[in-house]
């Protein structure tokens, strides 16, 4: 499985991609777009290097296999939602649920951040390769890190409950678009979810 | 548009398909494990027929396009969870989040009625007709009758946020598998997130 090799070489970070070649960056780019438009089944490596106007041979030269890349591409999508745990981390835990929810449909309701979020949640609905970088992504970085934050011995079933309440809103509001969920004001939603993020966290 | 069709004709219900022909059922079978499969994009109305032993036009001439036999199919297998109602309606309703979340892992831990949901959802997620068929059913039929149940002026967001909570628990258990959640007890869940469902439900 490739899932075990090392990808670090070829994991990209803001500080990294500063001053990487201008062809890794247009790869990214072009996965991102592809991975978006098509989903995980649908995307080559040879589509990638094609829309980024390079040999598939680069690509892989610099990220690896298609899994690689889209995790490349992922990582990059998804950073500013691995900010979330510094909205934990930064400030009073009794307002912890709230800064949380008002993260989150900040990165949602911003076309830029929620097009590769759309483009993450359908390719790990369906592909056990795009599940595999979710889990190690959302799972690993964000939610192990709020609940990190937690002095509670079942911290990291709470995290995972309070993001399941939010990854359902995400489900019925932008991606089955349920009415009248969908066409809500978000400050109506954040009224109600943010107490239950709350409890899920901190609560008994 | 295909979707504002008249749809009643084909609608398959436990007393029509009792009655109807054998090739009738053989169809909706055969499309009930197509569609999980292969996803409602990858699923034909030809392959349905091929593997259901009947021709093309008998599938139409039953069910009509491709998305009215997703559609009957998909209340067929939904129907059990179409008893969700129910168990708001029956009992009293301090104790309804309890009632509908232990509904909800009951469906979805057996592996007869966590097939098909798998299916819907998948596909759902990925396509927009199959997401009018998800929003028809779930929405039409599910939710807004949970939100009859309630004497309030926001029961319909209140039962989204509710379902949005239990949704989001079927991503991240059964679709994704994040650790601990896909591994936990359901008791120990049901423990959490029943009294979320309640207070969404009937809290201040």
């Amino acid at each position: 499985m490739t899932a075990a090799t090392p990808r670090r070489r070829g994991r990209p970070s803001r500080t990294e991609s500063a001053d990487a070649p201008a062809a890794r960056d247009r790869i990214l780019e072009a996965a991102r777009e592809e991975f978006s438009e098509r989903g995980y089944d649908k995307t080559s490596v040879r589509g990638i290097a094609k829309a980024a106007g390079v040999d598939s041979a680069l690509v892989h030269h610099y990220f690896g296999t298609k899994e690689q890349v889209f995790e490349a591409a992922i990582s990059i999508a998804v950073a500013p939602a691995l900010g979330a745990p510094k909205a934990v981390e930064e400030g009073p835990l009794d307002s912890v649920g709230e800064r949380l929810t008002r993260f989150f449909f900040g990165i949602w309701e911003t076309p830029a951040t929620r097009t590769p979020l759309l483009a993450i949640v359908r390719s790990a609905v369906n592909n056990e390769t795009a599940a595999a970088v979710f889990r190690r992504i959302i799972a690993a970085q964000l939610l192990r890190r709020i609940a990190g934050r937690l002095d509670v011995p079942d911290a990291e079933i709470r995290a995972e409950l309070a993001a399941a309440q939010l990854v359902g809103i995400a489900m019925l509001r932008y991606i089955i678009r349920i009415d009248p969920l969908a066409s809500a004001d978000p400050e109506q939603i954040i009224a109600r979810v943010a107490p239950v993020v709350q409890a899920h966290l901190t609560g008994p």
